[in-house]
């Protein structure tokens, strides 16, 4: 039997299969052909909404007598931006000085290729995991992500499926492998907080009333004070202001209405509904106080809308988890790697609801860009990672 | 002969020639017709520029012994909005309830139908004026006011014209007839703040440089502290921020730049220059202090564009000008006008370079607005009004 064992040959494949979301390109098809051979019983479920593009999906299990294992991931791509500055064709695989360069070589074909060689070389030593692997893979992640992994968790657990613990693919590392493990991720929440005022002459502002003045004030309170300090696992809270827009061309126009758009990336001293709740009052009270008055002493009259919805904030507490995988990357780079919950959201914040997930793979550092790539070295690295960890998990 | 005494049917005459900028529409024709049989000399100048268009103007000067006064103004009008919304059409000059409806009845062809009808009754007493009257009157007001009053009077001093007083008839009273005169205005400066920063992903705000939080220092320096507190004939100094546009539609993303519009309204404590210089100098310093500083101790990046010409402030000293003014409002309607720098700007910021002006007109209530109108006894109030200051300015 000819096991898919090289991490590099697994990646190539699948580097080679133009999968930029919503496009299946063959990814999935191609991973299919890896995990049957293995003795994985596949499904490739399609999702559906209305407004979304259909995506495609895998679901794929070996059963065993004992604790069931998740590895999730995609193998969608962002697109490959400029492509004319790629120095080898952005879906060849080419390798040069030792690297394969490809889009999706790190984020995250290259993890979901590390694993599938890491069980290769499980099950090549003949013995078979003591319990369930499984992969569950989604072609829209770097997309809307709304028929991807929520509904293909929901989709096998409405199927009976229970999970132990998951691991996450995506790259964590941020300049090379054994830097970092995520256990969380903060919260997000987006908003936009629209004021209005009364449209005027520049000449008579006393007859109009300029919401961007109102805007400024609120936006001054939704900058500061600082939310918090920071918490024993988590970097502190913080919100960015993401636009602001008027759109008022006319220079001796005062506009009738100002919005500012904001995100906020919190920690594990808030839930969504209390950093929202925070947000509601420091508005609320920023309304009553107008810093920019301008001799108005009315209230700012403001809607604030929540765009999406919220990413809670999760810290995984299984020890074993942690500490297996701690151990795993410990023993093939000794290294020690950052336990972190720095970074934006993943798919991991979906799996949490499920069971105790961390996130490991490649070095991010070129994910997204132009001649995205991968050491070879780290493929091999990677994949002696997940194996150990295979063993020590199951063992 | 058959002169234009009555102020209401010259002012029908006008608002039945449809003339929104930049069309002639008939009513500097009309205009012509009623001032030839008066003995005007009537020139119709054409100015042009590129990327602008064509504008018909006129002069017209009746020549006499003793000062030159100018009448000022234009039958330009604004587009007339919300069609539907009119209870009589704009362009036919219906009356009713004592009211003449139209577009252009305040703004300001109603002015030009006045000054018209008091010269024309000034004239039918048998007396010239002991001086010389002109009109000066653009097609190019309400619009680029590119090809109107500036070259107009360019146009006439290269003629070798020059002038003792001018009258804008722009409507100057707020709510009656006798409310105010315009001895001034305000200067006005526009300028576009565009910000620097440095684009990212929202989760990873120190790898980024968040242009918003950088415009906003910039924007409250701007806005505070107030630049005076006014001046013996002036309203304080006022500054408005009219635009922020960011433009970033992705909520997980941090801009690379954000960009503020403002406009100022200045007194007579500053020149264009030295409020230039102070807006620099706020800017400059906020730069450097970083308002909401996020951790970043180097300046802001940033850049001003001042938007078009400044207009300069003005203040008219000349006492008989004015007071002979006063004292016809005073005589025909009772009432002592506010001498007031109050408001937008208007043509006789062109104008006060050649010659003192003042300006005075209708109410200026429903100007711009759908069912633009004026009382018919206003019509012959401000008649009256004109043909005193006649009387007594050159008497
Ligand atoms: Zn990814
Ligand atoms: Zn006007």
């Amino acid at each position: 039997m000819n096991l898919p064992t090289d991490p590099a040959e697994n990646l190539a494949s699948l580097i080679r299969c133009p999968s930029v979301t919503p496009a299946e390109g063959g990814a999935l098809a191609a991973l299919a052909a890896m995990l049957e051979p293995m003795g994985f019983a596949v499904d490739r479920p399609v999702f559906s909404e209305e407004g979304t593009p259909d995506i495609e999906n895998l679901y794929a299990r070996l059963s065993g007598n004992g604790p069931h294992l998740m590895f999730a991931g995609h193998t969608d791509v962002v697109p490959v931006g400029d492509a004319d500055a790629w120095t080898h064709p952005p879906f060849a695989a080419d390798i040069r000085n030792g690297e394969m360069i490809g889009r999706g070589a790190v984020d995250m074909k290259g993890g979901i290729a590390c694993f599938v060689a890491a069980l290769a070389r499980h099950l090549a030593d003949g013995t078979r995991p003591r319990g369930s692997v499984s992969l569950l893979i989604t072609g829209d992640e770097e997309g809307p992500a709304i028929n991807g992994t929520t509904k293909l968790l929901d989709w096998a657990a409405a199927r009976g499926e229970t999970w132990d613990a998951a691991i996450v693919g995506e790259p964590t590392n941020p300049d090379a492998i054994g830097d970092m493990i995520k256990i969380g991720r903060r919260g997000s929440l987006s908003g936009e907080v629209t004021v209005h005022g009364r449209q005027g002459h520049v000449a008579y502002p006393h007859l109009a009333d300029n919401p961007v003045r109102g805007l400024l004030s609120l936006v001054d309170a939704l900058l500061e004070p600082s939310f918090d300090g920071g918490t024993k696992d988590f970097q502190p809270t913080n919100l960015e202001i993401t636009s602001i827009d008027v759109g008022n061309p006319a220079v001796n126009v005062i506009p009738a209405r100002a919005k500012a758009t904001f995100n906020i990336r919190f920690n594990d001293s808030w839930e969504a509904e209390t950093i929202q709740a925070e947000i509601h009052n420091r508005l609320d009270t920023a309304a009553g106080r107008r810093k920019y008055r301008k001799g108005r002493t009315d209230r700012i009259d403001f809607d604030l809308v929540w765009r999406d919805r919220p990413s809670h904030v999760f810290l995984t507490r299984d020890e074993r988890l942690v500490e297996t995988l701690s151990a795993s990357v410990a023993a093939v780079t000794g290294r020690t790697p950052a336990l972190s919950t720095s970074g934006g959201t993943s798919d991991a914040r979906f799996i949490k609801d499920f069971c105790p997930v961390v996130e490991f793979g490649l070095v991010g550092k070129t994910m997204h860009m132009v001649d995205e790539r991968v050491a070879l070295s780290d493929l091999e690295t990677l994949t002696r990672i997940y194996q150990r960890f295979l063993q020590d998990w199951f063992g």
